[in-house]
């Protein structure tokens, strides 16, 4: 058994060290001394970003033959179409714009200890699409076409520590899948290293402790999507986690490091949660397939934007950005722009003391592997007047009426702001009784944290929305009692 | 840690379970009773298999815009075109004809305790391509055209168990690919299920231990494809497995045991592996998508079939099929038809006392995540006289020029019979010295068994030929000494 405990003792260490961050409000720098910095990033680090037509965008052109809108070097990223047919769902059949960039992108964050608590070095970040303009971003948030330099930008820093990973501690690093309803089988390189080497600190970046990352993240539009979903990925999950913050808070606080800790079991062991996982997958019948932009019903497009006929679900439309913040100063590039503010809500519930999250088994047309794991309840509550009747999603009214009391977590969070143009949705945690859908139907399950952490080691299972809850659960096990 | 303990003491069990009936050579039948039994089987279901023009097969027909052949309920199968990019490879851009099977089937083995051992339901099943013609094949094996009846042919025995597993035990349940070379993402649901209920004996089933399976095997063509893979999924692996087996056996025995054993730790970390595998994905850079057929380049189309210039690779032929032992006694068919027998091969070694394989993270055009976990060597070595001399496989010569004491296995089986026509390929076990292949290059790595056993829980990271040669480890831990 020796190698097992060994092996378990390395991952408990590692889980306890990721836990002590968390529990640390104070690091290298202070949250108000953060404030003070960030505020002042966001003074110095401006863009003007104009609105623009589609048909005036510098160097993009739409492809006579399909409609495609694409860059001139034929790199980035496309607008394209995708033709969608889920078997017997309430919208059986639909086709829409969609954006196709098959390349990988590093999304990075480096750690490194200071003073024995683990530290992680963010980026404040500017992208034209962001809410907040500058967000706390990932060390490296960089597109293939980034760091291979296809626009000769600047170089981009840091990036050396996660494309030479030898020699260095690899704590998480995985492919996984961007917004399914906007990116056609998008994903990125999650990954986070850990150095013991000397950090030089550039300009417009900081050393924060995971706490203070939580922290950040209960402000709304400073955390950005990329950070949230790396930080989904560490192994904030261990044997005996719960035992090492002993009786600190409340109950629900308490379920929840139970809920990180593998020695509580959950309602399904692994095994059943994979073959549900491999049943749903079975069970849908799906074809998504890209057609071109041309091609696509009920959506139209003007010199301006293209726009779904009803003035709901999203646009793309184009934007010309002027930084000095920036790999280039000056850019023109369409974004998608969603009509109307998003929910993503995870209901949770204690059983035996440990909390688990209901996980919904979603189809969406982007996911390579059919169904990802998303939360509870994913929507824009104003798509529903024009969608049929039996769209209407499950668990929505749980989350549109959860009494004030059981709200544990709700932000307003973006979506990537170089893809998208004010994209936010509203976050939530809401815990609900014991019994509340003990039987919730064949597409949703209760999971335990650190089942789901388990499932996040590998890709195609947890899709970016639940991934960013994760975080947002995560963050309340590190809360003040 | 009582519930991590107990989780770890269901794993063991049921692992020794797995390992107890794979040392058991008789159960409720014996291995000379199953010959007999078998023979009988060859000798009564016998099928008219001839080869006729791809222009003339009933019900199939060439789609006049694409090139592309397919039944006229547009199910079953399509043959079609891939063009494969791969940037930086020997070949660095390919198309070539390819099966589009859209849709999940079942590989299921039913698995039930006869006087305290596990046993395996198995089918002696005729399929038109099988080299055997009548091979070992899973309880049930039914694309899902088969199973939702759209060629309104006989019931599917056993189809039950699998298609409704609640209450019963899910011994292994995961979605595995095909072979990349030939099938455009294919996929079949690969499940083991256990019932304590009675099971009426059908005319053609028979209950077989691991052991009688694993002595089947050795020899050729006797255990199909569908078989191997979903038993390469069995969970033979756990904690202290090789201290319930002590001292049996060989060296080689007893350090394949160990590999099967967790607490003997690998050459690298799962985290390392996991990162080395993102890695893989990451650099390569992968373009693979269906074309039509007519715009696949270097192959000729006959009123006969469809081949490549070089004569070499595989052709598209077709076959007309009578026979009184199928849902639907006669229909014609495309096969794809192998030129020349391929060699699936991983050397082994020991480390430390506990057997490494040397896995390929290799790319195919058939792939949905760019990447599988292959052999050391998978080719077919004829196929090299055409391709460039930097497209010749690392280790073959390793493989071709082995010494015969360092072969631990050599058997020739056969691929899906239902697809593919005699296709045959070489498996081959090769130990070699524990200095061998050191430091493998960047596509390479030495993985245990349990390590592979592990990410065969999850889709997407051991490819077919590579889950085989699983079985066929396996295999050894069973042979008496």
């Amino acid at each position: 058994m020796s190698g097992i405990l060994a092996a378990l003792t390395k991952d408990h260490r590692l889980a306890v060290r990721i836990a002590d961050s968390a529990q640390a409000f104070e690091g290298v720098t202070t949250l108000a001394r953060f404030h003070d910095w960030f505020a002042e990033r966001r003074r110095l680090d401006v863009a003007r970003v104009e609105r623009v037509a589609l048909d005036e965008l510098d160097r993009w052109a739409t492809d006579p033959a399909t409609g495609d809108i694409g860059h001139d070097t034929g790199r980035f990223f496309t607008v394209t179409g995708v033709s969608a047919e889920v078997a017997g769902a309430a919208v059986p059949a639909w086709t829409q714009p969609i954006v196709l960039q098959p390349e990988i992108g590093i999304l990075g964050i480096l750690a490194k200890e200071f003073g024995g608590v683990l530290h992680f070095l963010v980026q404040a970040k500017n992208e034209p699409g962001n809410p907040g303009r500058v967000e706390i971003s990932p060390t490296v948030q960089a597109t293939r076409s980034n760091y291979t330099r296809v626009h000769q930008g600047n170089e981009i820093p840091y990036l050396d520590y996660f494309r030479n990973v030898r020699n260095r501690r690899v704590i998480a690093d995985v492919l996984q899948s961007e917004q399914g309803s906007w990116f056609f089988q998008k994903r990125n390189r999650n990954i986070i290293v850990e150095t013991t080497e000397e950090v030089e600190l550039r300009e417009g970046f900081v050393w924060l402790t995971l706490g203070q990352i939580h922290r950040l993240l209960a402000g709304d539009t400073v955390v950005n999507a990329e950070a949230r979903t790396v930080l989904s990925c560490l192994p904030f999950s261990g044997v005996g986690l719960a035992a090492s913050y002993p009786s600190q808070g409340q109950e629900f606080r308490r379920s929840l490091l139970r809920s990180c800790s593998e020695e509580f079991g959950g309602l399904h062991g692994i095994g059943d949660i994979l073959s549900w996982i491999t049943d749903t997958r079975s069970r849908h019948e799906v074809r998504a397939r890209r057609v071109p932009l041309r091609d696509v019903r009920l959506w139209r497009r003007t010199p301006e934007e293209i726009a779904h006929e009803s003035g709901l679900f999203f646009r793309v439309m184009g934007v010309r950005v002027e930084t000095g913040h920036r790999e280039v100063a000056r850019w023109s590039q369409p974004l998608i722009e969603p009509v109307g503010i998003g929910v993503n809500a995870f209901l949770v519930k204690q059983v035996d003391g440990v909390l688990h999250a209901l996980v919904h088994a979603r189809v969406q047309p982007g996911y390579l592997d059919i169904v990802e794991l998303a939360p509870t309840v994913q929507c824009t509550p104003g798509n529903y007047t024009w969608l049929p009747a039996a769209a209407r999603p499950p668990f929505l009214d749980d989350v549109l009426a959860a009494p004030p009391g059981s709200v544990r977590f709700a932000s307003l969070l973006s979506e990537e702001g170089g893809r998208f143009y004010q994209a936010r949705n509203r976050y939530m945690i809401i815990e609900t009784d014991a019994d509340h859908a003990a039987d919730p139907g064949p597409d949703y399950r209760w999971l335990t944290l650190h089942q789901l952490v388990g499932l996040l080691r590998h890709s195609h299972y947890v899709n970016i929305e639940a991934r960013s809850l994760v975080t947002c659960l995560h963050s309340l096990a590190s809360q003040a009692s």
